[in-house]
């Protein structure tokens, strides 16, 4: 599992629409005020200069912290601040309250919809300097660390302890856990271990006013009230400033093993997942899914010489990892499910290989792993992030591929055990016509069929002109009662994740 | 697994304070309107004559409404209103909200915290027609049901699909599946599957208002602004009421086994609890604990003639369930952990059991699940749901043991793998004295090791004026904010849950 990592780190090569950043379609928020000399006087004042980042200053420090990764978002604030501790955080946000300067609060800036960097002058709130992990209980496996402990980092500190992180991302070299847990990060593990709103035992958030909320339980369970924390969950700093996180950690696995697939219909990959889960049961950890189109693109892009898998080509090909406690239990486990597969009249699977050793497991991941990266080098890409029923997982790429014709390439791929579909389409260069090909109609299908808009990468500043796709009118009403009791001024990451009373009219 | 159900259903016998009516400290809130006839007269309107029950044609139907199973909450409602549809209980609330009737919802009534009967004279909302299974989805595991479904009847619906509830509750004859998010109820898989937090995709609620909140997504990931459904889940009814709940569920284990194990020193059941999670990993789905006055309670009161389990009597015991895809291979693991065990010098555990027989198996889970049953035999029993960190877990058992001297018998149990203790006391009949000894000091006691005066109970009416024991004054405050937001006329299930403005002038 760790050489994963390695294979699919999110690079500056990678960048979707480098050169079209995102031009905000509407006005900046008059009821903010302007940053002063005095305001900077008074952060520098809680945090010393060293906390603190001016544009006067340095123009280039302070830029890298208004674009994003992909160079896709870009704002225009001209102050960072770099608290070291929650009490500072506190310090910052009530001043902030009471001026009415809004406030973006910034991880790892690993995420895809633009909800880390300034939209227009907000100022950056970043936790790269609250990286301590601050306790450890070997007996539960409970960790607590600062917001911007970077998710690789954790990831080390945990594994010769004998435990491992329930998330597991190909941003984790960057990415904080802050962020992660702000923005209810998915990923590779999540099959295996849930959500994080189930491994998060606890947070402590600042709000809007300053107000420190201590939520930090390190219990299991806990029925004391409501379940404060899980607001700030996936709420992409709107709520609050997440400033520690209390995770539930597992034991490491003891054995990985991984199995490639070729399939002749997508009817049969969700047949195969059904008896995968009945099989493999609880050692089962990742049921990913490509197909042709995609294994195609990474063949041809590939730098580390990645070869077709099988000697025939496959319309669909799906990879299970299983990790456990017993390598002689879980390979005889696998084995057993193979045989039995391969044995069967009309057999689902085509062809297969299984991975033992850390190279293959290694090479056979990459070919799912690569799919992202493979294309980018075609040329512009159009990435869509959703959840549908399974019952009608593929039907949107079969079509899509009909609606774009030769006008671009269209694959999908993604998590079927979480019902996880990255629908992307490429073209050449970013063409207009495309693109209205693609929106709005991708989100009305996944809003006709009850998915999710944004699976797992959020709203951000990308989306919330799309969330009645997936949310009800009444819902988003009570997200807006909830941010209004929480944040009145509302200076909390502005513009993102609620729509403007103008995207609404449009809807 | 099928066998414990009936070893520890909650009857009518095991009664705590049976002549001890709870009084609230509080006066009836007189915001809250009085209901007349024409209120009936509208929602028979609404439900038709058989779905409302009042006091006038059927005192003893209403009464029955009005009282928990452990009739320890008693309250003065004269009407009950049984919808069978979302857009009544829709109906219901709006008229509700606009005459200022205050309602309690009800599930199966089977809580310990008296959160589901009325205080003063609130209207009852029963769930109990809303009892349908409506969809399930056999490729991912995903069930959506009415909220007034019973669990014991969902988990027969899921059993010959090869899918089982990721909770397991002695009440399960009894109580709802919205009861039980509403509750966040814990249970005894929480080891294994984790929380509802977690397990739960999606839930439609009922605001205050009569608003309907659909969120009842069956997707696992879906990261479309904030997770509205956590704030229905665990707050008691008090934020809206659950109508629909779409679960995750597992495939149903294959086998199951479960050991027995007499220890020396609770120093060891750590060290058990930390061996066994890396050893048997995945399979672990119960560690449970019974300290030796516990079992002597059982040996003496049993009717079914439970035998002390080895030749010598040890302070502490140890039950482990393991439940996995592979009988053979859980064998093998279970066998070659305790192997490795025994012949360890200074061994951890001083005698142990396997059982694989279903009977077996049975009689070593009643060893654990007869304490609450012979504990009510000793007389009065003052109960104590709390979680403590392992490293202090069982100190408090000691510290009450010598508070109390010979005016009772104190004894704890619970759940290790969720730190949670059930910390219970016996005394011949309800002693002042007694009760004095323990509250306010255990409560005290739990704050200072920052831990939970209610693991997996609630709050109720019982506990409001502990919640301060467990959160900050911010995080209540907050969570009123949250409340008031939600339900600006407080009219769903008053005096419960958060604590009263005289209840925190107190503390």
């Amino acid at each position: 599992m760790l050489s994963r990592a390695s294979l699919f780190r999110r690079t500056p090569q990678s960048i979707t629409f480098r050169r079209n950043y995102f031009q905000a379609k509407f006005p900046r928020d008059e009821r903010f005020s302007k940053l002063t000399g005095d305001d900077v006087n008074f952060f520098k004042g809680v945090l010393g200069p060293s906390g603190v980042i001016t544009a006067e200053e340095d123009a280039d420090g302070v830029a890298s912290y208004n674009t994003d990764w992909m160079k896709k978002y870009k704002g225009n604030g001209s102050l960072v601040l770099r608290p070291k501790t929650t009490e500072q955080v506190s310090e910052i946000l009530k001043y902030a309250n009471e001026r009415k300067l809004a406030i973006v609060p910034q991880g790892g800036n690993t995420g895809l919809v633009g909800g880390s960097v300034p939209v227009f002058d907000e100022v950056v709130l970043s936790t790269a300097l609250m990286s301590h992990i601050e306790e450890f209980d070997d007996v539960s496996g409970v960790v607590t660390c600062q917001a911007g402990v970077v998710l690789g980092n954790l990831e080390s500190f945990l594994h010769p302890k004998g435990y491992t992180v329930p998330l597991d991302l190909g941003a984790k070299g960057s990415c904080h856990i802050g962020g992660n847990v702000a923005t209810n990060a998915g990923g590779l593990r999540l099959l295996r271990y849930g959500s994080l709103h189930g491994n998060v035992l606890g947070v402590e958030a600042v709000l809007a006013d300053g107000t420190i909320i201590d939520c930090a339980s390190t219990l299991r369970k806990d029925n004391t009230g409501y379940d404060i924390k899980q607001l700030f969950i996936g709420s992409e700093g709107t709520l609050g400033i997440i400033t520690k996180v209390v995770l539930l950690t597992p034991p490491k696995p003891q054995a990985v093993n991984v199995a490639f697939f070729g399939l002749r219909t997508f009817e049969d990959v969700k047949k195969l997942f059904t008896r995968t889960k009945q099989e493999l049961g609880e050692i089962l950890s990742a049921f990913e899914f490509v197909d042709r189109g995609s294994i195609e693109l990474v063949v041809k892009h590939s730098k580390t010489g990645a070869r077709d898998p099988f000697g025939d080509a496959y319309p669909f090909y799906v990879l299970i990892e299983t990790s456990g406690s017993s390598k002689e239990h879980d390979e005889e486990k696998l084995n057993t499910f193979l045989e039995k597969l391969l044995g069967e009249e009309d057999s689902l699977i085509c062809d297969g290989t299984v991975a033992q050793q850390t190279s293959q497991i290694q090479s056979l991941w990459s070919l799912r792993e690569s799919v992202p990266e493979s294309l980018q080098r075609e040329g512009a890409v159009y990435k869509y992030d959703i959840s549908i029923p399974l019952n009608k997982f593929y039907e949107i790429v079969e079509i899509m591929r009909e609606r774009i014709g030769d006008k671009g390439n269209v694959v999908g791929y993604g998590h079927i055990g979480d019902s996880n579909l990255h629908l992307n389409i490429s073209s050449p260069k970013f063409d207009p016509e495309v693109y209205s090909l693609i929106e709005p109609y991708v989100y009305e299908y996944t809003s006709k069929q009850r998915g999710s808009v944004s699976a797992e990468h959020g709203i951000g500043v990308m989306k919330p002109h799309v969330l009645h796709c997936s949310k009800s009118h009444a819902a988003i009403q009570l997200m807006k009662n909830v941010k209004k009791a929480m944040d009145p001024n509302g200076i909390l990451n502005p513009y993102k994740v609620l729509p403007t009373h103008e995207e609404e009219k449009i809807n």
